[in-house]
């Protein structure tokens, strides 16, 4: 199936959002909605979607397709290669509609509807082609989230259904085939029931949406977010696995917990959940689940951690704690300046690894950076220092690579001042491994003290300058390193 | 209140994940558990959380606490600061337990219970000082997840809720306190109301558990990872706000789409939930909200990808379809060689700013990595040729930082190879913004073919030396660029 134009009848929330996913992946789409605002709307859904975009992925997107608005049902899937139907959730409005669509479009395209729970039997029932007819369901934004449940009816027939889910597929998302059909299919009957006792603990005064959305966010949703509920569970039962979890909990299922009644926890019931359970696990080991959950909560927790929100912002709020703690040392009298100055640890992370396997050449100008960094609170820079708009900026680097690290390695760098002035610090870094000493790389900087709100050099505060000096004069004596003064592809000594 | 010691009745998975994150936060734990085995699994748990933290954060942790065992409850609790219970969830075992925790340990000490539902006031039912007790329910793995929830009972004073919850605070976690004293809490509620529906469904073989899993975490899951469920619907209901959802997803809570009865959508139901979701907003526009909704969810995903993981697998897959796609043009005899080669765009990412506001220094590295990676590209280097164990490698970079550039700016990178031979390729690589062509840096680099099993240089691969060798025969009549072969501090010419 070449799925060049998707007519998308419905172009709210969702129908919007099918568009932008559509067009950013080459596909030309035709919208019908009559609402008289739809084009701004999916004007604005688009430009969401392409500002995520550009944030996704470095890769090379697709050449983008068109979006077009239709004045009819019939207009819009006249000559689609695709149809997802996007009205509103009423089963007395889609039934007429998708038949409508159905004596509109070609006979060999395939009509799609994205309702999040209506059973496609009924839906399918007053078509005249019933078996091209598919629940594709997604979940909002439609541009990023890669769900899709497939859902048949009774006269659907398994062709449709394995060439929607390729084409879904095509387009970067994950379809996910339901066995049997069931209202509210699989994704929106765990959510429905989760929403359903939200509203009740709000009804009931027991807490605020906001309470009840940051016990999901700050505890059970950052798991759920890589591993569902039973792979949570199988990891918690221990080593003992899901069998002895299911064992130790089970009497909870009997507990006021939730308002809904758990089914009978039988051996049968029991008996299948360890066997899907094992075929889920693949044959990971508990401890290895153990470290896979943890990398990805870890990973979750850092990306959040940019936006300083939600579990990342309690993850930088703690950080910041521990700098604080770890009481950044300001130079004083007693220091002893007479050798290289050693103050930036690190540890090799493993997403600092490169195709060679070693650590990639960026990571090390990034460990000398924060080495300047480490130098700068030395010399008595702090927060309050940038925000007046001094700071010092690397102007120049050179950088000798002479062996590889590997992931997990101790490093430091130890630092020494070859000449400074009051706007100039020329210094040479050098990185070791701290578990057996070995020289890894040099990086010969200059740094230069701006203002940043004017954009130009200017003299380092009287204190900080003070400091900066006094190093130089202490460092003076020592021998200047190897590679100091080196061009590139000059001869070795 | 100084907590240098806890007592921990009960090391299995929570007990453990309790002492984990404790001595990680430089707090001496005294453990208790009669299993004999209790040793082993706390020290496997402890291991995950120093590999974990060595992961997730570069800020400088606290000196590690010690683990010791102790004999008895009493000997776990005497000397303690602070005590945290962790036996199985029954109320006949705890309620004795908390009385006999409570006669051994100072009358000045916080008593909590991890229990993850069961009722506080019955709990300290037989406590002498039952002021003291507090409920702190942690999640699993309780050294990474942040929530912890604090209920009390009846008695429990004021003062006790809020010294636990500032001490959970200060070992990284985000406390949560209930109104009501309601069993199974909020979280559990929630997620046993989750998990009774996926059982029921995997009872009725609607779904396996896999692919109750895989509804959860390609779909919801991502989202519940930074948003709870009533952000996400004030979200998905566009323009109009949770007040437009609530209408429109209203009528769906009579729909049997979960097993669980929904409570009545009365209007002051309604209006409280409008008026508590206003609150959560704190004032930001839809727009807004779903804008940090989708940085959030690329957060995610691009975390999950370093793990090929869950949604991060499938963005893996959809990239590597866009590189094959975009069809890697590998050098051929009609090309244009008579100028520096144009072969890599990128654009800056928000993460890639540092505290100046501006790309930070390793970035510019990167990205100079990213474009010798296209040059390997286009004289013909694949994944092959790294297989077998041949490489390029930086050896030497100079680097001069031009200006200063922002997050969304588009750059390109264009190459000139100065001389090569069987070897070494000298190359000198120019960024430039390609919104307005300005210049922002330069990187001048020496680059040496290595064996990289044998870790010694060794010649390029025929095919390979030829077109390295043809491209720098074609730039020998290019003038040398401004800064090759220079040294760090040279004067400007």
């Amino acid at each position: 199936m070449n799925v060049r134009k998707v007519g998308l009848v419905g172009g709210g929330v969702i129908g919007a959002g099918w568009a932008a996913r559509l067009v950013i992946n080459g596909i030309d789409v035709r919208v019908f909605d009559p609402d008289p605002e739809v084009e701004r709307k999916v004007g604005e859904v688009l430009a969401n979607a392409e500002r995520a975009y550009r944030k996704l992925t470095l890769a090379p997107l697709h050449a983008q397709g068109r979006i077009t608005f239709a004045a009819s049902v019939e207009e819009a899937v006249a000559e689609a290669d695709f149809v997802q139907e996007n009205a509103p959730e009423r089963e007395d409005l889609k039934i007429p509609l998708l038949a409508r669509i159905d004596r509109a479009c070609r006979p060999d395209v395939i009509v799609a509807s994205s309702t999040s729970g209506l059973l496609p039997t009924r839906l399918q029932s007053a078509m005249a082609h019933p078996e091209r007819f598919t629940v594709g369901h997604p979940f909002n934004p439609v541009y990023l989230l890669p769900l899709v449940e497939i859902c048949g009816g009774d006269r659907t027939s398994e062709a449709t259904k394995q060439a929607a889910a390729a084409f879904y597929a095509g387009i970067g998302m994950k379809p996910l085939h339901l066995r049997k059909e069931i209202d509210g299919f699989i994704a929106d009957r765990l959510m429905e029931a989760l929403w359903r006792e939200a509203l009740h603990l709000v009804n009931d005064d027991v807490a605020t949406v906001e309470e009840i959305d940051d016990a999901i966010r700050y505890g059970c949703g950052l798991r759920w977010s890589f591993m569902g509920t039973f792979l949570v569970y199988r990891i918690a039962g221990g080593e003992a696995g899901i069998r002895h979890f299911m064992a130790q909990f089970g009497p909870a299922l009997k507990l006021p917990w939730a308002r809904l009644e758990a089914p009978e926890l039988t051996d049968e019931l029991l008996e299948k959940i360890v066997a899907q359970s094992d075929t889920q696990a693949g044959g990971r080991s508990i401890r290895e689940l153990e470290r896979l959950r943890d990398d990805c909560l870890i990973s979750v927790m850092q990306g959040l951690r940019s936006h300083d929100w939600a579990a990342g912002a309690v993850l930088k709020a703690y950080e910041e704690k521990l700098y604080e703690a770890s009481h950044r040392h300001v130079m004083s009298e007693g220091d002893d300046l007479s050798a290289p100055l050693r103050l930036h640890e690190a540890r090799v992370l493993p997403e600092w690894i490169d195709y060679n396997g070693h650590m990639t050449e960026s990571r090390y100008l990034q460990v000398f950076g924060d080495a300047s960094d480490a130098l700068f609170r030395y010399i008595g820079i702090d927060e309050a220092y940038h925000r007046v708009g001094l700071s010092y900026y690397t102007v120049e680097t050179h950088i000798m690579h002479l062996r590889e690290v590997e992931a997990g390695v101790p490093l430091h760098v130890t630092t020494q001042l070859l000449s400074a002035d009051d706007k100039r610090i020329h210094l040479f870094h050098s990185l070791h491994r701290s578990d057996d000493g070995r020289h890894l790389a040099t990086a010969e900087q200059m740094l230069l003290h701006v203002d940043t709100n004017a954009s130009r050099a200017c003299p380092a505060r009287e204190d900080i300058r003070e400091r900066v000096l006094r190093i130089a004069e202490a460092h003076r004596g020592l021998p200047k390193p190897d590679f100091a003064g080196r061009q590139v592809g000059a001869p070795r000594h």
